[in-house]
């Protein structure tokens, strides 16, 4: 059987996967992208969250052999360790033994992938703008940024991997009746500073761990990179009392820095300059459906499901969108009509929850993280977990370590927790009580329920 | 002080009324609308629900004193005229003696209104697509629809009322940094139908009602025209066993009807060719934020909050927004800045509310309204109501009789009516003792709680 002429928009680290994926499976594939080559040009710096990979997106590295070639750029994340405001510190495994998450460069894995899926015979053409798709020739109009050149290249299947505010997205969209959409930012921005490293790369905080300063109301996280630096992520209010639009003056930044991040202070020699410099950048939930058009058309990765990166899931998501098209071409020996439906039956539901598990984990870091209720809750959980692994596995790890759970079902589960949760958290004495059996046994029964 | 110079994006029946408020304060108004003049073409059948023009939409009239010129064409509705399906019927009032709502064509309305537009010196422009606006200058991009010929007009104040689907709101959009957007489309859609007048001119149903014929999981419904038709909306499912999909020839419709529509079918001699005729049209949920930009620019009407039509508010909602706004220009003294935060201020949460209680009410209507619990509460709301109309406002009465009760109070009120109703059905027995004083009791107790 021929293979589809397919055209990939995107060539993002979920379009580059996806195109390694079909090449594969003998797929013609062309990438076109909307920005430069970064393999070529200065790394766009300043907006990258550097990413967590963990076990889903292995997987899907795995299944194409790719993990051998990408490990070498990971360095494992065993923990978070915690910069309290006090000056004091904490570590916090974040699973099992041998369990961790890995601290990789968004730019180094995205030109990694790009080596490789032109090894792989992809072809990708940079600087290409998606401008419109004719939907009944399944004509894709592209226009060069610098020249202003149009051309229209034909994909008898055609992928938009082009991120949160995916053109591919808004052409489909444009011609599709009844499209449920919707855009939703939180009150919060980020932004990219740094820690450099040390004397002859040596790493200035502890190499394995995610380094985060939780602050109520706000948070610094900084993840490690192979040079021996650190990636610092502010997550700040855009607006009001403590947030970027009051840190306007270098004095300020430095001051507040001294006054709430005082051990990483001494640590960021071009603090004011990156704050400065850097972009604030926003933070947004995307929900669209359908995802697909007949036998011709998908959305994947972030353009079909844009997430808040609370929950070190967006990469991975993307990567799991791949695996499980792939599994589906195999399933139903590439019938493209049912390959397409199924995908989109599967990872609706999946998307969503993510989003939403996402989402919430931003609401607990900014509503609950100070709540002396709430952490007896965290420590309750954690207790009963460590004596009872396989009847209560936290959230965080279905969703990071299980990649046999789906997202959906990881929502569900932790859903189910939660309302046992507020039951024994509403128990009179429950904090000088937490530890006896009883309450122990009233869990155990509560789950079986 | 001079006037801003003012440009209204759309001839609807928002656009067209904010611009006799504006034109009466003196500001020099210019109307662009896509569509031709409905006035010199003929009718855009087949698409509009006819409307029901209630308080909030008549006191938005009479302050600028058109209520006299629309009552004209108006006809008073008292109730609703329910036609069940074993073919008897039931007559409910809207509300106390005296209230009523109005039965008003979208077409021959909004001709009105631009009659009178025109007559306060407004200029309206027909075949004018808005393509773009450039936000530092204020100028608009118009694309003649025909000819295709653009024209760049300059407003310094800008209003986008072009509806659900507006073009403004997306050219405000994709230039505004954390929008936040939803669209959400049931999946349900409508398509109107026709009822025509007996001889000279005479209703062949009771003329001052809105007709229902409720049927579990859709409906059928028919308002008055002034010549003595009917416009019947049927709202029904896009797909599935019972649906537009499933009734796909002549005669499935006709044998549908028969069994369904059993009294409505002999007054409908055009149904079959109506049914293919006329567009299934969608129903959607627009909710956006900002709804301005600076001094210059605000969505109003459809535009800034499409609802679906289950509760008769959109063409009311938008009316009130122009009357909110209109109250404001007098309040902050001509100061569009402070003018534009207050009407966003004050409207958005409205807007969101009528959204959610329109769609509420479609919830309802498919899930609800045949369950005998759904209806015996309803019954007792209904009961205690009567008795204690101070009290207890029902929701619908809020909505459509009580203008200077908010749409968000009128939701918050609801919440709390529904809460208390809860209470009562979970009272053991309940269906028996419902009328009893005890009762009555509990809910005026719960009432001051």
């Amino acid at each position: 059987m021929e293979k589809k002429q397919t055209i990939i928009i995107g060539a993002g680290l979920v379009g580059s996967l996806l195109s390694i994926y079909l090449s594969k499976r003998g797929y013609p594939v062309k990438i076109f992208e909307r920005r430069s080559d970064m393999r070529k040009t200065d790394m766009v710096a300043g907006r990258s969250i550097n990413l967590a990979l963990s076990d889903r997106g292995i997987k899907a590295l795995e299944e194409v052999g790719l993990m051998d070639d990408i490990r070498k750029i990971c360095i494992p994340m065993h923990g978070r360790y915690m910069h309290n405001a006090d000056g004091t510190t904490a570590y916090q495994p974040y699973g099992k033994e041998g369990q961790y998450i890995n601290s990789v460069s968004r730019g180094e894995l995205n030109c990694k992938l790009m080596d490789l899926a032109e090894q792989h015979g992809v072809e990708i053409n940079f600087n290409q703008k998606c401008e419109h798709i004719d939907w009944n020739k399944n004509d894709i109009l592209f226009e060069h940024v610098a020249t202003g050149q149009r051309t229209t290249n034909n994909g008898q299947l055609i992928f938009g991997s082009d991120g949160a505010y995916s053109a591919a997205r808004l052409t489909h969209q444009l011609q599709q009746d009844r499209f449920q959409y919707s855009q939703y930012f939180i009150d919060f921005g980020y932004k990219e500073l740094n820690i450099p490293a040390g004397e002859n790369g040596s790493f200035l905080l502890e190499k394995h761990a995610l380094h985060i300063w939780p602050r109520g109301n706000y948070m610094m996280i900084a993840l490690p990179n192979m040079d021996g630096s650190f990636t610092c992520t502010l997550f700040f209010p855009f607006d009001g009392e403590v947030s970027f639009a009051a840190l306007d003056t270098k004095e300020k930044v430095k001051t507040f820095f001294e006054k709430t991040f005082s051990d990483a202070l001494p640590l960021m020699p071009t603090l004011e300059s990156d704050f400065f410099n850097n972009p604030t950048s926003s933070l947004v939930t995307v929900k669209c459906f359908p995802w697909i058009r007949e036998d011709k058309f998908a959305l994947i990765g972030d353009a079909a499901h844009a997430m808040v990166p609370f929950f070190g899931q967006g990469m991975n998501c993307g990567f799991e969108d791949c695996s499980v098209l792939n599994s589906l071409i195999g399933k139903h020996d590439e019938n493209w009509t049912k390959i397409l439906a199924e995908y989109q039956q599967l990872r609706k539901p999946d998307g969503d929850a993510i989003c939403d598990l996402a989402l919430n984990n931003f609401v607990e870091m900014r509503d609950k993280v100070a709540d002396p209720r709430f952490l007896l809750q965290k420590k309750i959980e954690a207790a009963f977990s460590k004596k009872y692994p396989d009847k209560w596995i936290p959230a965080y790890a279905q969703v990071t370590f299980s990649p046999h759970i789906r997202y959906s079902q990881a929502l569900v589960n932790g859903q189910k927790q939660e309302t046992i949760m507020q039951e024994i958290m509403a128990l009179p004495g429950i904090e000088n009580r937490w530890a006896d059996e009883e309450i122990e046994k009233m869990i155990l029964e509560k789950i079986k329920g």
